[in-house]
């Protein structure tokens, strides 16, 4: 239960009384246009079929703060656009249940709609993310297997890099997001395929078993009970990644052994802690802690860098978006023997998949990933690319509101000190 | 003058009398057309107007082993393409000449073209290059303000990063040239503009005063007496990089002080040794030494590379081709003084500016560079990119005869020796 | 079971029955003399009392090529040294014991000794070690509290930086150390003292409770089912390392944060993967993956480097051996709340702390750890360092049979591939 | 001549008038004892008989905030301690002089020493510096064949690394020097022997012939117009070095060849633009830029940093302090050939070589240097390292004034930024 203090904070601020609905009852999901230049990377978010209806926010949870963010934003959005619904994860709505079971009862009522992620999936013209770059991430995972609306996302107490919007601007940032003059960068993603080759017999897994399990995933995803914080399950088998897709050796004291291929010409094998594959916005995530460049959201392209490898020649490398990888987990050579004792030692060789920071699955040698880029026409060899392709693809990836060309700019100055000279003045 | 057996095996080789003429008597450049997918960036040579009539052939001078090549490259050249005209480069005429010169009479005669740097320009059809990565980078270097003929290289006794052939493989490489079966890649080139503000007097140069420079310059890049090692002079304005801009200290015991902008917007202050701006090529040149990853030719990106900086925190930047940069050369800090006595102290502070490894100018306190890709549309603020835009941009650039996309994974282990790992095995 | 043919090999090799005896029926550990100049680092191995007689044999576990290697090892020691006594830790003694039971009966019987780990640390002499530089460095944690014997290590299959031998050497390596001529150098250890502030119950621990924890410890570590790979425990209190301490979030999605002080004096808070503290030995261990410099044995230092930081500016630093070093695990600095809600969250917030590459326990928020040399004279505050401490230090760490003081250069350049240069030559 | 206002500024502080004699005049050298146990690198600084009595001060040149600081200084040691005799280079006691001349006449007068470097060598007891960190490294680098006076630094305006007192607090600073109750700390420092193996007569040098270039360079240093920014001359073949040792290629656009050798064993060929050789006290200099560890400067090694190598996998090493480092220019391999005309290019192949970012000389293939610890005994062969070999050469070094042992942390932290995190919070 949250503080008592909080409570009468919440209640003055929101004063209505919350009722939790089906978010099946809402209209579905409808889209805006990003207009502008085709190959200018800013654009403006325009509503052709009038402004968004069903909003979608996130939030971090488990903080006060952010909560009263919340309570503010619904008391404001209540009141300045009525006619839109708000949708919650279903962690949220509960929260928000509660805080009005614990206060004065009200006469006016306002509702909340809520469901399963796939449910939800279908509903929201537009993502509000409360919280930091986590928040964000999370709340873009949901539409990891289809287009993900704009995002208007907002700070609160930290500053990060996916967050344009301090929250005490949420007037006016919402404002220009209602008549169409907010200004949208896209921030593209990359997709991970996995394919589980083993299954616990040994065997190969089939087509229609691989289908399987998949369908099993997504209907696991909607389960009452996954946490916010764990979105995929186990056995997901295609995912996007706004910012990373790692590959780990967690908690084992011994290296992984990786082979690793671009469009089917072998790259390397490298033994590492681990291997990250990065988009230019996760440049500044994982990928600069072990030693990336940075590398401008504007620039389409797939980043490689290893996480302490034991080789002295392991540069980071910059890939176009139309390289297909391919990563295998290979067993540790002394491990493959004739010798029938050693094979339950295998079972140790497992890299952890974690997508955006989200823990995925696990892998076991022979089991491979394919990486390639969201925004890429998949074309088969005979068709060419053509200017439809482009248009469409180029419609891919997460529409960030955004404020001015120079925020890139200021966050490698401001937030991340780029380049701090020796401080030689008193 | 080349030893004796050289000229016995050259004669034995070429076999036919040589005579020089002037460039100028050849009929213009005809250019080829790059066909594929617009968006792939490896496509097919193909010559509408019928294969290429004049071959520009530049080679690394002083090497009796790339002489002979050249001979060989000669002889064949006349047998099997009649038609076409060979053009060389001042330097390399004379040394043939003397070759015919000191050899025995023949009664076969021969012709090759040649000229000032600027004549020779305007009729290369094909490049061909014989010798290292700096063969290259200076032949193109010719073609600095304009566009540059497909280029054909090869390696000749070491290796190199932008030598997909060896010699021995001249003849199936020079005919899929004229068959129209070659496939070329782009490399993207970024342009390098120089801004003297002050002249010896202090004042800034009036824009007529910046004009007159660069006819100057032009003028004497046509003088005689320029080595074939120097082809930019002093009062450059305008030149582009194949691999790199570099600004560096030079022998100068200090550091100097650069201030990048991009886009307008402030970025850092550096104190360094110096800066490299790269392209993708680039990228496995000086920047690779300085810390810089390492990019896939067909990302379209600039780097930002610092030497040796005074900081912890400089991490190598990438940035889309779009971006305008202007770096200026500002004095050291204590210098700025009201004290009249340490200002002839200020002319110490000077940078060297170097493009693709060929010295250029040196720049002092107020001057700047501006860094902008070569196909990025020059637009006025109010046109927006067209398909007729990309489409001419696309062109740009420096078209290299390649053999397979498998090319770059090859040069990365096989040349650099990417993640070698620990030699565990006796 | 060991696979048919092996046995035959085996038998054939060691033609005697082998009787498992406990080892704390031997004679009591004597040590050895390092003869040499007192600021030497490499010295000669004297045997002032008569060469070694208990001689501990590890091996790496599961290899039959290494058990194989220990049974020539036995037959020869047997043969030209009778009156060594051999022993080995259980689990090896299990492994021979094993294999002597399914051969064939035969009529000359020999001992081996073994016991628990602390029972064998008071009786060796010697270490021979047969494997890679996980078995060295498994060997040697066994006598992580006390003085290390001299290690003779050979190579089996895999080289390895601490690995001078290769086994096919075996028999002048050990007649040069029974003949008191083999050449030895120090590689110092660090010790690490865990420091467990909090009871689940939330109180500190009285000076009482950690003494008992640390008994328990080592009761445990004599339980017979301690498996080899992990001879430490989750209580441990006080360690020594050979190669590295390292602090690592392990599975756990989120960043780890510890506060380092160095003599008092606080250095720097770091978020990151981890922080690995190393010895000289250790920097071309993990140190070096994460970006660490490579330090000769003979240099007296500690290394921090840090495991993917969440910083441009972590720079590894190099520490006098004097120095105290004190790491504190930290909470999140936003679980530091008023609210009680989140209390329960912080018990995610733990480090896996590991000693040369071996588990050892987990820590939690208010946790510390020091880290000091070795071979640092632990004074009073008014005692100085004497001649008479130096002589006793200089004794301490791991003496290791070596062979040439070209073994390092070696090394670099043939197992780590130190500064390949570009293959620029067909 | 300096401005009006400095000047009565200048006099009123002053308020004598300023006669320059001869250095010669004044009694030898004194040395202090540095007090502390024998391994703790921290001392007292005691004067057995009694208080310094000749004080050399140096300063940076050109500037009116440094000349005002240097005359308070001169009326505060006049004042308290009259029995002190101060020493000035010659450029700095040429311009006392001069403002003198320019003042008004005043009745009592003082005295300052100067003469040339050698001169000054044998007098000064202490050396004082005011200025930036070069300034102490030029002042240090007069005493580079010989035992540096005990160095007490002041920051003017800038900070330093190896300033540890704010030019205000020169009254307690000196007090302490004075009154024996100074800590001092040792700074190491490498030596450097330059053999020029080739005249230019191709031949090599004669052991006489070298001495007479060493005669000749020592001339030339007492010359009186080597300006104070260049105290060695192009034929110095012995030098010392606070900071480090660097060759690098200059202006050359090409690389530089070098061969290292440790003890004689082939480490590497490195192709770079230079190679640092580094002090623990030049750590945080040139080799940080380049890409070194922090080595604090009790930890006794030699650092060995490449700048910008044509490598992936050159990593900074740390070598012990009795290495014998041998570094030989070698001629570019394709310069080494059967063909005399090149034989002129090999010209171009020469390293700069500057010490603590002094120009030395400039060295040409063939030529080589040695680098070693200047700490380190020099024994022959038969001889062992005693006590008196180490208390000897514990002297040795650059002992400066400190403050606290807390000042290194302060000086990572506060002057190079050190770990500085990701700013999170608004
Ligand atoms: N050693 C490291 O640097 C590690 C970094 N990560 C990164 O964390 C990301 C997930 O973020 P959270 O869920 O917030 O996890 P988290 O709470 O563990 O925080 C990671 C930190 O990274 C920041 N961050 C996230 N995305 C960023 C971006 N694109 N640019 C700059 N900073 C960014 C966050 O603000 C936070 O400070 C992953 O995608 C991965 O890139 C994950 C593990 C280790
Ligand atoms: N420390 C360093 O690494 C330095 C590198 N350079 C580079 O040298 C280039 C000029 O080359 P040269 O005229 O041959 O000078 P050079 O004869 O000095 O050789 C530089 C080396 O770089 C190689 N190289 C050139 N372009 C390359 C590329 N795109 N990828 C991989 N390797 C490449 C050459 O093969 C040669 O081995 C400049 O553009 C600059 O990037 C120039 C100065 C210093
Ligand atoms: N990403 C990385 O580089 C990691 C390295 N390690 C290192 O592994 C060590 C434990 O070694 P193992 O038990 O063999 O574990 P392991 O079987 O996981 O092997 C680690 C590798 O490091 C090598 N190695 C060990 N000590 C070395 C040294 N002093 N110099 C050069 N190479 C060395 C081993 O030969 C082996 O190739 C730890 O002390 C830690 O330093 C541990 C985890 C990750
Ligand atoms: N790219 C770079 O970082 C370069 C650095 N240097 C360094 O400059 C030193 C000479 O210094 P100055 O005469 O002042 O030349 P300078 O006026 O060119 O300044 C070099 C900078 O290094 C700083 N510095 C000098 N010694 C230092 C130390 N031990 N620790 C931390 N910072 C230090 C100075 O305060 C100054 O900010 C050389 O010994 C060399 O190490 C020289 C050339 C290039």
């Amino acid at each position: 239960a949250l503080c008592k203090s909080l409570h009468t904070k919440i209640n003055h601020k929101l004063n209505v009384r919350v009722k939790v609905r089906p978010v099946n009852d809402l209209p579905p999901q409808k889209t805006p246009k990003y207009i502008g230049g085709l190959y200018t990377p800013q654009k403006m978010l325009v509503w052709p079929s009038g402004p968004p209806r069903n909003i979608l926010i996130v939030k971090k949870p488990h903080k006060n703060h952010v909560t009263e963010a919340l309570l503010i934003l619904l008391g404001h959005i209540y009141k300045k656009y009525p006619k839109c619904n708000i949708i919650l994860k279903k962690e949220a709505a509960k929260e928000i249940e509660q805080i009005e079971k614990d206060g004065k009862q009200l006469t006016e009522e306002r509702s909340i709609y809520t469901g399963t992620n796939s449910e939800i999936v279908g509903k929201a013209d537009l993502l509000i993310s409360l919280g930091g770059d986590g928040t964000i991430l999370r709340g873009v995972s949901m539409f990891s297997s289809g287009t993900a609306p704009p995002v208007l996302s907002f700070s609160l107490g930290t500053l990060g890099f996916l967050l344009p919007f301090d929250f005490k601007d949420y007037e006016p940032a919402l404002r220009s997001v209602f008549e169409g003059k907010a200004k949208v960068m896209r921030r593209e993603r990359i997709e991970c395929h996995i394919i589980k080759k083993k299954k616990s017999d040994g065997n190969e897994m089939s087509a229609g078993e691989l289908e399987k399990e998949e369908e099993e995933f997504e209907a696991e995803e909607d389960r009452d009970d996954i946490t916010e914080s764990n979105s995929y399950s186990m056995h997901s088998l295609h995912v996007h990644a706004m910012n990373d897709i790692v590959m780990h050796r967690g908690a084992l004291p011994g290296l992984i052994n990786l082979d690793v291929f671009i469009n089917g010409h072998f790259l390397t094998r490298t033994t590492a802690d681990g291997l990250i594959f990065a988009t230019p916005t996760g440049s500044t995530a994982y990928s600069l802690s072990a030693g990336g460049s940075i590398v401008h959201p504007f620039v389409r392209c797939i980043m490689i860098t290893s996480i302490c490898p034991r080789s002295l020649s392991f540069r980071p490398l910059i890939l176009p978006t139309n390289s297909k990888i391919t990563v295998k987990i290979t067993a540790k050579n002394d491990l493959i023997s004739a010798n029938s004792e050693q094979t339950d030692l295998s079972g140790d060789i497992t890299a952890k998949l974690s997508v955006d920071g989200i823990p995925v699955t696990e892998l076991g040698p022979g089991d491979e990933i394919h990486v390639l880029s969201e925004s890429e026409p998949k074309l088969n060899d005979k068709e060419d690319i053509t200017e439809a392709h482009i248009e469409k693809y180029m419609e891919k990836g997460v529409w960030c509101v955004t404020r001015s060309d120079g925020d890139w700019v200021n966050g490698i100055n401001g937030m991340l000190g780029f380049n701090t000279g020796f401080h030689t003045k008193p």
